[in-house]
């Protein structure tokens, strides 16, 4: 039985990762479990996996269930994000990062830190902290196993060659639930709109930045983070269908892709079971049915939110802590309609402007990154205030 | 410098390889050349690439070289079939067997026999003795490297996953120039028609078994001989554009495909590099450019070869021989404009059939496929011959 931990265990990834382990009886035990808020959800969950070990993220609901916790008080690692940690450190094969924004850097570094392989849906991690993480994982010599599905597909693509025989990796990308509409339609574009994802099941925060293509922007840092390709070899095809989920360009020119259905639980599934593949079943590919697969350049125009991340990405150091940072902000504010669906890339500008008269482009510790985190948001806030007093929202 | 030897270095596969050499100097000693009949091609060969050896398959065309070979006499291996066994022995680090037609297979074995690696092209070799051929193989520790865009494609993706992690292999087929063709027409199809294949450019008698989709079954039965692969998990898909070259689905429900222009330099250089990949541009493949990729079922009863094949394949022992030599005969008689069409599969039928009462299905040894190659040839040259008599040709 493989020992495993999951963090964010009441989130889209958490679910599906307990979901797999009751539909696989007898081959993983859960040892561990951290929640953000949904007590509700994390109390049946503690009754039916029975973890070693749990902990609540937030301290007011964890309180909540502390008090009905009844005979699982024994177990709780405590509230707060310092006992995710905890969690994050208890004996395991694997911990499952499924957590959602910044939150999760430190149980990731908490994880690898404890020796532990670690499955990363989290990829705010690797966004923030990539060198940190790789560090981390080479000095106790354990994986970071990715579990996006496209840096899963690219990791599983690797294999194809030898190191050092990589052109170039192509992350495909739905292309979100906007597409085809015009700058016009964009203005205004309502939190209904922009949560409805053509081919993915997502939580709300991710399913926004799909819709901004933020997500892949965020995806192309991660890439360049989890596999040490410069940003030059790191491209974005858009694929409506979901169905290719990323792709290797090797230097003979020969193209390695991995398909399936858009489904989570294949990558959680593959990071979970690593090194080896097991049998599964979460819907087999039918291309016959499928029938047509399509692929377009995306449009830097009306999606600007890829190309500054491309931006931060580049300039490395603490920007992509501060893009992130101001993207939660303003995430956050378009989903409580404050702001409108344009002023999401319109912060990001704003923040990473402001942001090169004082972000760090050198090397990195994990103070730096908590204060660029910090003063992004800060700064993010400030902006999305604005931008609301200013009636640009709905 | 990879010492090499080209068989069949006049026809398709031979004229792509010697481009490659002649685009990458310093890369490549071409040791040896054997040609099956065009001596005037093979004479401008050997003055440019001054092999240590050549051979002429055909004694009556190697005649003619030998008359006015002048200089190059004393490389000459001799004419005939053996000799061209002679070359294949030479000395190399990789031996690349364009050959076409059963004619390949005893050349094939004596480059694994002196223990030389050998990329094969020449499918019908693995069709009519893989047992033979893998034995040859691992006596000498010497790989086979398939060269057919197709297998080299399941080649490269077996590598994303461990060994019995396989479920599937998916061969794609262009569907040939008679993908939409309907019965009626098909009765009337030229052998123009048949010579208009949409993506991949290639010799006659592979040109004509794209449009039965013969040439898919014997790739079926060549990925069962070189993979292992039982036929129940070697499945075919047509996929018109001829960019997706193959793909592996892996227990876990993860399909790994390797993509890339059509262009059969591709996987030559790869077979001629491995196990390296090494740097090359034979035109990039532009997914946003090429747009859409389509899939579809084959119609088994419009394409009868595909099953016919997989029936030969299935019954084992000298079976797959006999399919191959009437295909053979049929394809020449089609060329010759003797039989139709549809007789070129009604002709695999009828030798299939009549050979149940002779075909062996034990183990194999190369007398045994050569009589039953022998016996096959005779079967189909008699029943061509009555198709021709009954005026169903052109």
């Amino acid at each position: 039985m493989k020992r495993i931990i999951i963090l964010g265990s009441t989130g889209s990834i958490g679910r599906q990762a307990l979901e797999i382990v009751r539909e696989h009886p007898g081959e993983f035990a859960v040892v561990g479990l951290a929640a953000g808020r949904n007590v509700e959800l994390l109390r049946r969950q503690l009754e039916e996996f029975a973890p070693e070990v749990f902990a609540v993220a937030d301290p007011d609901a964890g309180q909540q269930l502390w008090r009905d916790a009844g005979p699982w008080r024994a177990r709780c690692a405590g509230l707060g994000p310092e006992a995710v940690c905890d969690v994050a450190r208890a004996p395991a094969d694997v911990v499952l990062n499924g957590l959602t924004g910044y939150a999760g850097l430190r149980p990731s570094l908490a994880a690898l830190d404890a020796g532990t392989h670690l499955a990363l849906a989290n990829k705010e991690s690797m966004v923030v902290a990539a060198p940190l993480l790789r560090a981390a994982a080479e000095r106790r010599g354990v994986e970071i196993r990715p579990v996006d599905s496209e840096h899963s597909a690219i990791w599983q693509c690797l294999r194809a060659g030898g190191a050092g025989e990589v052109r170039r990796l192509v992350l495909t990308a739905s292309g979100g639930p906007f597409r085809t509409w015009s700058h016009e339609q964009l203005a205004q574009a309502t939190v209904e709109d922009a949560l409805r994802h053509p081919t993915w099941n997502m939580g709300p925060r991710i399913t926004i930045d799909s819709a901004t293509l933020l997500n892949k922007g965020l995806e192309v840092i991660e890439a360049h983070g989890l596999f040490g390709m410069p940003y030059a070899a790191v491209d974005v095809l858009v694929h409506p269908q979901s169905i290719v989920h990323s792709m290797v360009e090797f230097v003979d020119g020969s193209v390695v892709a991995q398909l399936g259905t858009p489904d989570m639980r294949l990558p959680i599934w593959i990071a979970l079971q690593a090194p080896q593949r097991a049998a599964a079943d979460f819907g087999r590919l039918d291309l016959a049915r499928v029938g047509t697969l399509t692929f377009e350049a995306v449009d830097p125009v009306r999606f600007p939110c890829l190309g500054l991340a491309r931006q931060a990405g580049e300039s490395g150091g603490t920007f992509p802590a501060v893009l992130n940072a101001a993207n939660e902000v303003a995430v956050a504010a378009f989903l409580e309609g404050r702001i409108a669906f344009p002023d999401i890339a319109a912060t990001l500008a704003a923040v990473l402007d402001a942001a090169v008269a004082w972000a760090s482009r050198g090397p990195l510790d994990l103070d730096q990154i908590t204060a660029a985190d910090t003063r992004a948001r800060a700064a993010a806030v400030e902006r999305t205030g604005r931008a609301a007093v200013r009636g640009t929202g709905k």
